[in-house]
């Protein structure tokens, strides 16, 4: 319970530090029989890797995934899946400006608090390189679920905010540009926006929406684990997010219980969606969506004071090729974490009736 | 894992329906040598319970818990703690009204698809109800924890907002109200305006702020289980609730790094607190602070029309005597989640370093 | 993970000391919809109850069982069950002899050095008492498996042992006599031979042997979870068990590979059943059978010299009502365990196939 | 729960099948701050590997294990361990012979059964080969064990039977010959006794006595997850093992408790050690010393009769390098698995006072 596990029955356990030899995972209680798209699975690791746009950092690693095992004949045993991504990015940089300080609003000086010490080269576990083995995951996850359809989407950076409605959007357009918008409009003035804070030597924060359709009614369980709660620690486990909300969300405080409810339909749907298709924790069928919100990256290129490890105060400057706004690369990891719940409570769900 | 456990550590498995013969639980992992003060217990129950002031549900059950096991003249032994409250107020109701239909925005279709039937007495085991065994565990958690403060409140009722910095708040105020906000004035407004919405027939949304003061450096995990995504969980968890964020939460996104960062004091305290007393999933000495936005609660005492099981589209009305707002009651929920998380989080930092 | 959960499913948290209020537990993942019967878990009970026999402890006490949540219209809801059976034998008994020193091959010891203090009336949760809540689940489990046939026997007391294979035995004579021995010739002689022991103030071993037929195939896990793994753990976490063995057991060491195979026949089934049912961990569909060893119980009412406190030797006796032989009694718990392993996996299984 | 993870707060999830492309596994929840022996990790691999001496398999496999991640400066850094072994005996063998046919008392059968098909090349999940991961994770955890000393040996071969008590016996020499049985004359009859059995195309059965010592008082837990019961169902899961007793054992069911019982020293040590240092669940302070049963290996080099996917019966025979007698190379298999359980115990410790 150190907190490298997710999922109970469809479980990952990932490893790995962003400078060290591998990061990877064992992926536990995959059903056997599943044909996987080994390409599927590149591809959502190349919508995450650095240095596919303009607009994300410049460094650049292949990130190409090798699986051990698990998989016979192109198909899932049911056996566990180990799978490793190298580090080939890893030259020896000068980590001076690091090692003996902290960086502000980095886990740099928890993580010395906490274990003693640290691999201080890069930010070592607390990376983001570590999504990377989630996204692996959760794209054997997206398809394990099949018909289940996990879409997310950047709906606002800084004040840029997409205003329209998800079922106003063409899914399709996301992929069209770099920032993962679906609106190419904003999404333009969104790129723009971004290119500026990067001149600055800046970074700004940002709002993922996610959209999962075709969910069957049962998923989730009355009391902790309600679907939404585990949705919500899911996303919140991802770097840099501050907030999650879903259906009405924090708008839906100001709203009265009569214009609240969502009404039935003859056949079990309902009128309006303000639940965001979950009930008492429980999936109803109608779509799932919610918001994250991701705080700006905490390494700026400009000069600033910070401590060491004496606490003396110390000028220092950020360095190396960092994301002006983490939310296009966020994209495809969001994604892996709602496949990787929703694959866990199916599995439970099979559990739950005589 | 059909989602009744909370904690790896320090444990609870509850159980119990709104119309059972009695809810409790199980608390599994609280330390021995703990002198446990049962009437702050009961005290914390007392401030959830029903009827307890003119803005909450006017039903009248005394929710006294009484203690089966782990306790030792006066101490806890190490041993589980096994706990029960009796349902006093289950009289032979007339729940045709709800027995073949569906109450919108209420967890009966999901359960009915789901297990296939349900306890059609009351909202079952998806009733609020089932919190008042996680506030026993939690009141205890409180007595484990010691020095952390935990102090929650509300911040917001409708669009009656508390724009106040918790820091500028007396939270020896709390108390001092029906609504339990620090601030008289607001609390007065607050207070008239659920009134209001009660003659209505109507319920009405807010938000309720948890403040942690006190807290160790090194509470929490790197990848999954960070700090933050664990009181996500538990928050998200709580009925009614739809949306969490911390420290700069949904706000944050606007912000530049830049202006976000956290700079440090020598004394490795941080000059600003966007950070929320959390860096990369693990405490940092910094007051822990989060917003849980919590809707309208859904039985309105107003006419609608529904679905019966068979589809058919019926008229009825709401009945009985409910909450026309949650928060002023969940207050003692959100902080017994709260020592929960931290209960689990400082049992498991003993076995982090050598 | 304080070790009072057993099972990952369908899983029963278990509290209670043998001198508190009550003891009991909750049962989670239950599946919906099974028709309770709840005469048969009074039963069980009453099959592990004091007082039953001559061969057993005199002590009085009903154990009789309160369900509190979870069972709805006579059927499971799915939702948690709790349930509790009070102490009603715990007098203010005269614990002097007990609350300053140690007995001998009792937990008093390792309690008082584990925790830092013990409930020292009678053995506190160390106490076989806290047995009868797995009977309540195990019970539950039973009538959940259905069609899986359980049966446990004694099939040895000190060094009289019954060498009749299962297969020639006749299981409904099991309830027929007192020792739960279903050869009525051996059963008599170990009764007598229980009573001899008695009055020596003396008390002696055991073993139990466990039956389990129509398996399903396939319940079982590959790796640490193999099906007599957890059964084995089951049975070695009863009090007083020393040894656990399946199929061929310690005698198959002697045994050479090619006598030691089970050869097939054409529908699957195989000639022999050395391998006791399980193959690689997982049931092959084949009988499950094992051992399961108990040491004599530790408490005799004899005079022996003991530790104080302080470590002063001091000279004491044995008092009460206690069990010259633990295995008549051990029956119905060993079922019990069984039926909570089987049931685990059954639902297990369920999840691993697309 | 697909049974890959062994431990909760000292937790292993091992991959990998024998004739994938690596086995390995992710380490999780070892403490930081530790020296780590790399040499020492390899050389307990070395004690399991086949080709070690003649009286084992003769497949050529040099089993190094490389780190990918967790490790720093020569330190665990707290974070997780990932590690891999690549398989570098995987030539394009003939399979046909077990493709389509089921091998006795192999896992082939109910693999097919369970997982609807199976990788047929050797014994995929189900090989031995699994455990030199559990064999790296173990030697880790001998590390940060420190203290605690663990040796296992190999105490019976056919009806071969070392009788002497461990206490005569001197440990060094276990690893002085080929069997790892301590007392050199009857490690010669073993030998040759196995070397015999090997000319026949056959296989034998053997017991690996294990013992403890240096172990602190306080570990285990009072009701499932008592010490000799994990420590039960960690050996059990061990490939070929077929039962497990300790201390006492099946012996003990004979004796009077009179006898039995372990009479205090002033100290609080014991006269007698029956109890195999575990008392309650709990580690008294004692040595802990327990027996595992191994079967005979499944796979014989002679003919045989079997059936093949149709059910129809076929003539084949055992091919390939196989192990005669499994006991010589479970032994640090035994050990690491047991420092597996301590090491886990030993962490959960430090969380039960206040």
């Amino acid at each position: 319970m150190a907190g490298n596990t997710f999922g109970t029955l469809f479980k990952v356990m990932t490893f790995g530090e962003s400078h060290g030899v591998a990061i990877g995972g064992v992926l536990d209680g995959c059903p056997a029989g599943i044909n996987l798209d080994l390409e599927a699975i590149q591809s959502d690791l190349d919508r995450r890797k650095p240095g596919q746009s303009a607009i994300v950092t410049q460094r650049k690693e292949p990130d190409s995934v090798e699986f051990y095992s698990g998989i016979f004949e192109g198909k899932t045993t049911g056996t566990p899946i180990g799978f490793a991504i190298h580090n080939t990015n890893q030259k020896s940089h000068d980590y001076s400006h690091i090692k003996d300080s902290y960086r502000p609003s980095h886990a740099d000086y928890v993580y010395d608090q906490k274990y003693g010490f640290r691999d201080y080269r890069g930010g070592g576990r607390s990376s983001a390189r570590e999504t990377a083995s989630r996204v692996v995951a959760g794209a054997i996850a997206k398809q394990f679920l099949k018909d289940i359809k996990i879409n997310a989407y950047v709906s606002q950076v800084g004040n840029l905010s997409l205003t329209t409605s998800y079922k106003d959007l063409d899914f399709s357009l996301i992929e069209s540009n770099a920032v993962r918008c679906p609106d190419p409009e904003m999404a333009l003035k969104m790129e723009n926006y971004i290119k500026e804070i990067r001149k600055e030597g800046d970074t700004i924060g940002g709002i993922i929406t996610c959209v999962v359709q075709n969910v069957p009614i049962g998923l989730g369980e009355p009391a902790f684990d309600k679907l939404h709660a585990e949705l919500g620690k899911a996303m919140l486990s991802i770097n840099a997010v501050k907030g999650f909300e879903y259906g009405s969300g924090f708008e839906g405080v100001k709203m009265k219980g009569s214009a609240h409810n969502d009404q039935f339909n003859p056949d079990g749907t309902t009128k309006t969606n303000h639940s965001g298709g979950v009930q008492g924790g429980i999936s109803n069928g109608m779509d799932i969506y919610f918001n994250i919100a991701f705080k700006p990256v905490a390494t700026v290129i400009q000069g600033y004071e910070t401590i060491d490890k004496e606490g003396n105060m110390v000028a220092t400057q950020g360095k190396g090729r960092h994301d002006p706004c983490v939310v296009p690369r966020a994209v495809p990891i969001v994604e892996a974490m709602t496949a990787l719940v929703l694959a866990d409570y199916t599995l439970l769900n099979r559990t739950i009736k005589l």
